[in-house]
């Protein structure tokens, strides 16, 4: 669905020159999307704001989708140093989520509404730009490394045969936070502030005591669900 | 949002050929909204399909978004009935559950392209055609009513703590499961009926444990969690 464009990150396969230009017109999308919406705005008011011909600006991107492709490639570059970052100064695996969790928040702030409306735009797992798509799948498994990492770094013991599900599973929990998020109403975003909180304390817990013998059953069954539900493929989770 | 509009389930207050066409008019509505699309079908068509005027149709809706909730008020209608009938059978709590979810699936599933359309336009909980939005709460609550009246003929034992927030939280299950069938590619939607299966274990066994005494401070988690989201009031869950 996207052909290959020049990428800036590659910066032997483009001039300065010409990263300057495919970023200036990736910053006044993503303006006109905050100010205007994703499905108000149209390549030629894009254009415009960047000060490129609209031919130019379809040399960099072929769609509007393209855009949100490069801004969630950006948002894949520049987020594992503001998570390792964030999560520098925790000292326990609830705090270290917690700063994976909210570096996201703080990262996509500005653009909360837009993500609303993309969203809509891109619910479906069909859709290439859902979080679920296919050609989001190197976005999703970069991410899913943080919770590994946190879970490591903190020598929790949980069984194996879960351990293996874990960064997933706590990457699902983060994008049901983030959709709430998406739709919170509460002054600042407070309500998710303890749907966070209140969430993660209960998700440590469950950690803790998922390795007892008489909760085998349990284990057993979530473990189940996960690989049922990848093996059936509707969904590329 | 919705002005009252006659409405033919109180039969004193429509003549019988008002009722008529009012549910003409709702049953053409469905027809397009599968057919076309929710987004591509336009007032007009849907009076014309129906064979009234457009002024007509206007008099009895006002709006699509009133031909939706005309829907949702249809299915809060018929489903009690359906559901009695699909649970009747049911032995245990997990296969009272799965009947009740699936005499859902059974009766949504001529219209399950047109659920997803509408997702994308009421995923947001302040859009009044949200299951989570002030407009449909009575909606809502009948549907919990039927997960506490399984809980109550299992007589299973859980914690009052919990068993008074157990409605909500399995409806909050089911609105999952429906958000994965309505996206689901799978033949059949067998990946919905691998998912339903697997987690319907999962939670029947989770219920059956979160009585013991060493799960008290994660039962206590999970209180405090729904506790928490509520008093925020961000979402109405």
């Amino acid at each position: 669905m996207f052909k290959k464009h020049p990428n800036p990150l590659k910066s032997s396969r483009l001039t300065e020159k010409a990263e300057d230009t495919r970023t200036r017109i990736l910053n006044a999308a993503l303006d006109l999307f905050r100010r205007k919406g994703f499905e108000q705005t149209t390549m030629r008011e894009i254009a415009g704001e960047a000060g490129v011909s609209l031919g130019n600006a379809y040399y960099y991107f072929e769609s509007k989708e393209a855009l949100v492709m490069a801004f969630y490639e950006r948002a894949y570059m520049e987020l594992p140093s503001r998570v390792a970052a964030s999560v520098a100064p925790a000292t326990s695996l609830e705090q270290q989520l917690s700063a994976i969790i909210n570096a996201k928040f703080a990262y996509f702030a500005p653009n909360r509404a837009f993500l609303g409306a993309l969203f809509r735009h891109a619910a479906d797992p069909g859709n290439p730009l859902s979080p679920f798509s296919a050609e989001t799948r190197h976005i999703r498994e970069a991410d899913q490394e943080h919770f590994a990492q946190a879970l490591k770094d903190s020598g929790m013991h949980v069984p194996k045969d879960l351990a293996a599900h874990l960064p997933k599973l706590l990457w699902l929990y983060q994008m049901g936070l983030i959709l709430f998020w998406i739709y919170d109403r509460s002054p600042r975003q407070r309500g998710t502030a303890v749907l966070e909180k209140k969430s993660l304390a209960l998700v440590v817990n469950g950690l803790k005591l998922i390795r007892l013998p008489i909760l085998g059953s349990l284990r057993k069954r979530i473990v189940e669900l996960v690989i049922a539900v990848e093996g059936e493929g509707g969904h590329d989770a």
